[in-house]
């Protein structure tokens, strides 16, 4: 089997996560909660948003009735019967037939109040007497108790990462701690003889480790908590020591070292020789990311990462950050914006595999979509990710695309 | 002036940001660098990256000229003078006429040694003596010492948000500790008598601070540090003398409060009476997020936002963000991705301002690109906010969109 691939579609490799699970709870405040994602959907409004009918406009609470057919000619004419302070109850009052309550924006309706006339619309003839030039309509100007959300009601869809206005929401059903599913702990181990860490002085035929930090960050931006275990040697005795102590804490360990047929075995020999695991994928139809391997313990897991840092990066993104989310409680997938772009060129690729080209967006006089450029490199260059703005997809049965095609980018975060 | 606003365009109010510049820098490690920006764009590369020329296949180092008119059926015939072990220097070696070196992916190249050929087309005779069946050329499977950044070399582009493939960049380089521009402190204030902690039973009349919890959480997301500095009372003495110790230890502050116009005119008194702060803009033209307010003191800034979330989250991703964004040492833009949609219904609009609706996107078939639809609700209800991806665009003079329209969508981060 050594060096020979059985590569799987890239949608193949995606079914392989039917068998783990997101992580179990925890328990945290949720000021904390900005994309967490909460456990089983389980969050109900245990009161109505808001806690009572409010007034949308400053102006006057009427039963509306009482304004029915007023006019600038023959406006109704109200008796006020007091003022709703902000933040006291409207329920001290209780509207009879013709009489109005002075109210502000946010304020509590009174008892029998139905509707609010807007203060533009209405004049005072004295302190106990309003002019009403225009009708409302019963609940005009109100938002009703429990409009946003009424008692017992889902607050949030399923497999939801918390955003800004989520937590606003419970913080106004008064939900101060939530259950959300674990981060995902990253045990990122390096190998390669030929790798000194970034802060060490470079010997001769030696490189830095560009991978580990790469690999951190891209675990820490996908809501991961990355650890590195730094650089390990050529020996799978000592590997397999590291990667035992890694997975026992960690959720996921990500392996990456050269691309040398030799480094690629030494992968498949620790995946195939940790007790327990299995090997799930070893190779993948996508370009670049074909050496890339999966094994499972349990529900950890862990992956063979192609050396070339650029594949690694597209490798990450297209699958080890699916099974990220999938962890975290989200869907099993990549999370990435999709945007419609210009070809800017014509771009060959070939068939049987997916290719994903790495882009530059410029927006363009003439083209009403940004327009996509290949930031084209030798696979072990870096430079073209950094100029890059995201990935060009090109299906598994296309043979490329002309100038001016239309295309789906992926975004890079 | 009181009740009545001074609308300026969003063109202009992007234009008072001129006035603040981005905050000074701070040392890191740089593998807190996610996110962050370089100071002055200074960084450049110390050494070479690669440092020397590398292999980028398993195979034979060789000189180009000696595989010349090489083939299947004439196969040049090379001596092996040794193995070239990864990690060690390739520069042990030098190749005169007529020799190869085996070499592995990621190696150093040997002395004369200027390609390399994949181990695919080779065939060993015996330990000595290498067969080449396709000529390479020059340079061919190799990259060049600084191929990715030259010594000397600007490594990034000008006030990039710094990416993982950014990162990796610098690991490459040696560089492990970066000077970049501090995180922006932002002080958050609720004023309202209405106002309950989300934490606290509520009281009747008296409904939770969203407004609080849901700025925090934009701030956290826009890589601003968010204190909270609870809910104060409606009182201009005790309101200044906390913004003064606010605007203190931060560089922005944040006001919210209802949506009256008494308590419009409040935080308008709170803005001017600050000693030496300067009222820049009261009132922008759009939709919705009329009643916004911007202060300077020095290159501190003070917002008041409306008071409905929904529409203080509006301001914050149209002004609040871009201003954070230029303290960090960004360009002065919202940063949120845009993408085209065809519109899934007929959207009215005003002419003389912008409007920005909620919208929830969906794929639809037979659409290329996603159909937006708006989520409309009264603008003190939050729920919209939680079914919306994103706000669609409607310029300052348009009448509206009609149902099949193209038009832009920012979308949530």
């Amino acid at each position: 089997m050594k060096g020979f691939f059985q590569l799987i579609s890239s949608a193949e490799f995606y079914r392989l996560f039917s068998r783990f699970s997101a992580l179990p709870g925890e328990n945290i405040a949720d000021v904390k909660g900005l994309g967490r994602v909460v456990v089983d959907n389980s969050l109900t409004a245990d009161e109505p948003l808001p806690p009572f009918s409010r007034s949308t406009m400053d102006g006057f609470a009427v039963r509306a009735r009482d304004t029915f057919g007023c006019s600038e000619s023959e406006p109704a004419l109200l008796q006020i019967i007091g003022e709703i302070a902000m933040g006291c109850p409207g329920t001290e009052f209780t509207l009879g037939p013709g009489q109005a309550v002075h109210i502000w924006t946010g304020g509590e309706l009174p008892v029998k109040g139905d509707s609010v006339v807007m203060v533009e619309y209405t004049h005072l003839l004295d302190e106990q007497t309003v002019e009403i030039f225009r009708p409302v309509a019963p609940g005009e100007n109100v938002i009703r108790a429990g409009e946003d959300f009424a008692k017992g009601a889902d607050i949030l869809p399923e497999k939801r990462m918390l955003r800004p206005q989520d937590l606003g929401v419970l913080a106004g059903i008064g939900i101060t701690r939530l259950q959300v599913h674990k981060r995902p702990k990253v045990g990122i181990i390096s190998t390669g003889d030929e790798l000194v860490p970034p802060n060490q002085p470079l010997a001769p035929g030696k490189i830095r480790d560009i991978n580990s930090t790469t690999l951190a960050a891209l675990v820490t931006e996908a809501g991961g908590i990355a650890r590195s275990y730094g650089i390990i040697e050529d020996n799978l005795k000592k590997m397999l020591a590291v990667c035992e102590q890694a997975l026992a804490e960690n959720d996921m360990l990500l392996l990456s070292g050269g691309s040398s047929v030799g480094r690629r075995d030494f992968t498949l020999q620790v995946l195939e020789g940790l007790p327990g695991s299995e090997l799930l994928a070893h190779g993948v139809a996508v370009r670049p990311g074909k050496p890339t391997l999966l094994a499972a313990r349990d529900n950890k897991s862990i992956f063979g990462l192609p050396g070339h840092v650029a594949s690694a990066m597209v490798v990450f993104y297209l699958f080890v950050r699916p099974l990220l989310r999938l962890y975290s409680g989200l869907p099993a997938t990549h999370g990435l914006s999709e945007i419609q772009v210009t070809c800017g060129e014509q771009i060959p690729s070939s068939i049987g595999r997916e290719e994903f080209v790495r882009v530059r967006l410029e927006k363009t006089a003439g083209h009403a979509l940004p327009v996509a450029t290949p930031v084209y490199g030798k696979s072990g260059l870096i430079r073209p990710l950094v100029e890059a703005d995201g990935l060009l997809v090109i299906g598994r049965d296309v043979e490329g695309l002309d100038k001016y095609d239309t295309a789906r980018v992926l975004l890079f975060p």
